[in-house]
């Protein structure tokens, strides 16, 4: 494997470059994965942005939403062979903090997220750890699986939530994770409501299916009170990252509502805790995925419960990585933008 | 039962007077209950203050934290008989709202309150529905199970943290619900610190047998992180109703913690919910309680688990009640003043 490849590197300042590098063969316990296509996530958004800059430095390939096919498997790996098709799910724990030790692999202290804190998938070949690989049905379309992993991290925030079939659903905020999260629920069984500001977003969540509000047009507490005849929504999903989206989220809630902590939050919102007490509520903050969110996930794409050609909304090349980002930035309809990375 | 019986009503701006009124028969499903003891409640100082002047008004007996016996069952109520040594849940629901439906009595959207929204326990003998009363045993001090109420409410904070022997618990707020948590708590195995920063509610902690800290002379965070290897709480009890009461919930907490909230804030804190997204932090609301937690309250209290003779600072006659409510007030050192309603 003493091939060269391309790969995208974030040189700082909103700039990638294409380069041909070496590929590096996969070492014990680890695999190599022919990238076939890789999304790109609102963090790649904040690195293009520069607002990861010490994390990520310049000098990385980012990317982490991808989907390929194994090209070589290192010493000491075993069931996994050249030719399945497969998704990663980019974590590496250490295996000794409390986190890991209680069996929280996923919020490990020292967590390594690849494709930021390590290389990632926008390049031809990336080498990763065997064991974050999930194989995939041979008959999935390659450029739906790039989907899985945002699809995980909605699978886990419904997972945490607890959420019954016949419930009354609300998503505040109607991004990819937004709408993502709502299919997700609603394959649940949940009678889902996305709240959204956008226009555009809530025109795609409507093609998807959705109820939809725009809570600056309509009052959305009157609306759900409506909806769910004075009882308030039994789960909220607060993918908005805003304080009117927080102070939603407690606005809407039925008494012993479970309300998801999905969005991040980099500023401390005022939040409502005299209704947590008066009607006993429960937020959960959740964080990317286990391994069962991703065989979830997996199968929700090869049922088609996610609708994916909606959602993807743009697909190139990797040569034309620097247009993606900037088209993307700059689009107001855009949903998800796939770089199709191999052939 | 036409007889006359001494009440203490509330007149409005830290004024009680204490009167003549006539015993009010139990009608249908109703009990009336001689009081033995009813302690003040940390609501009581608040309608004492003419902060709840709006909802109690200035013709209403307040009082809830009480003891005594049965003196007279009304029609219809089966299972109680006079003599008996009761308390009472002051919890009247509505039975037909959604939270009722759904089996949660206890946060019923018309919630009455005994003792605040009706009249209470501040009186020689109160008439009360039968659904509200828990028997209690022969040999109970009445004086101790006037405590089986804030006690109730501890458990209730317990058992929704879902505490499991062993688990490291932060209690931040040392006042008389903060020491009822805490002892609830080491009953159910959790190895206990209680974080206050009045000295002289820090040593009724001590004198408990308390783990204590003072967090403006020690760095809470800190200790926690010594006292865990690096783990942080697995449960934190907020008491305290302050911002940095909030502060210091999501900064103690483990990965995946529960947080209970407890104090009831009037404001609106900022809350970090960066870290309840990087730790999968769980924040539960909890109210008042439910028949189990007086149930356990009852067991506690009946083996000991409580140290009533600590917790119990004043004990006045119903006729000083103006001067108990302003002694407890004023004191620096006070935690449970109980009235003595009976004989």
């Amino acid at each position: 494997m003493s091939q060269s490849i391309l790969a995208a590197f974030y040189r700082g300042d909103h700039r990638f470059s294409v380069e041909t590098v070496d590929v590096r063969a996969p070492g014990e316990g680890e695999v190599a994965v022919r990238i076939a296509y890789c999304g790109i996530c609102g963090t790649d958004m904040h690195v293009f942005h520069g607002n990861m800059d010490a994390r990520v430095g310049f000098e990385r390939v980012i990317g982490h939403e991808m989907s390929g096919v194994i090209e070589a498997v290192g010493a000491g790996v075993e069931g996994l062979t050249k030719g399945q098709k497969v998704v990663v799910r980019p974590l590496d724990h250490c295996g000794e903090c409390p986190a890991c030790t209680a069996g929280h692999q996923h919020i490990c202290h020292n967590l390594k997220f690849l494709g930021l804190d390590t290389e990632g998938a926008f390049q031809e070949i990336w080498t990763v750890p065997a064991h974050t690989l999930h194989i995939l049905p041979d008959d999935m379309r390659l450029d739906h699986a790039a989907l899985i992993e945002p699809v995980a991290v909605a699978c886990h925030d419904v997972r945490l939530s607890g959420l019954a079939k016949g419930e009354d659903v609300v998503v505040i905020g109607g991004g990819p994770i937004g709408v993502l999260v709502a299919a997700v629920a609603r394959a649940a069984g949940g009678n889902v409501l996305i709240s959204e500001v956008n226009e555009n977003r809530l025109a795609i969540a409507a093609k998807m299916g959705f109820d939809t509000i725009n809570p600056a047009k309509s009052d959305l507490v009157d609306s759900i009170q409506k909806r769910t005849g004075g009882k308030g929504a039994d789960v909220v999903f607060e993918v908005s990252g805003t304080q009117p989206g927080v102070d939603a989220m407690t606005a809407v809630a039925a008494v012993r509502a479970r309300l998801v902590m999905v969005a991040i939050h980099a500023q401390k919102p005022q939040i409502d805790l005299f209704r947590f007490f008066w009607r006993e509520l429960e937020l959960k903050g959740a964080r990317v995925y286990e391994p069962a969110d991703y065989e979830k996930a997996i199968q929700l794409v090869a049922r088609g419960e996610i609708d994916a050609e909606t959602i993807i909304t743009d697909v190139s090349p990797l040569t034309d990585i620097q247009q993606a980002f900037e088209a993307l930035d700059a689009s107001p309809t855009a949903l998800k933008s796939l770089i199709k990375v191999g052939a």
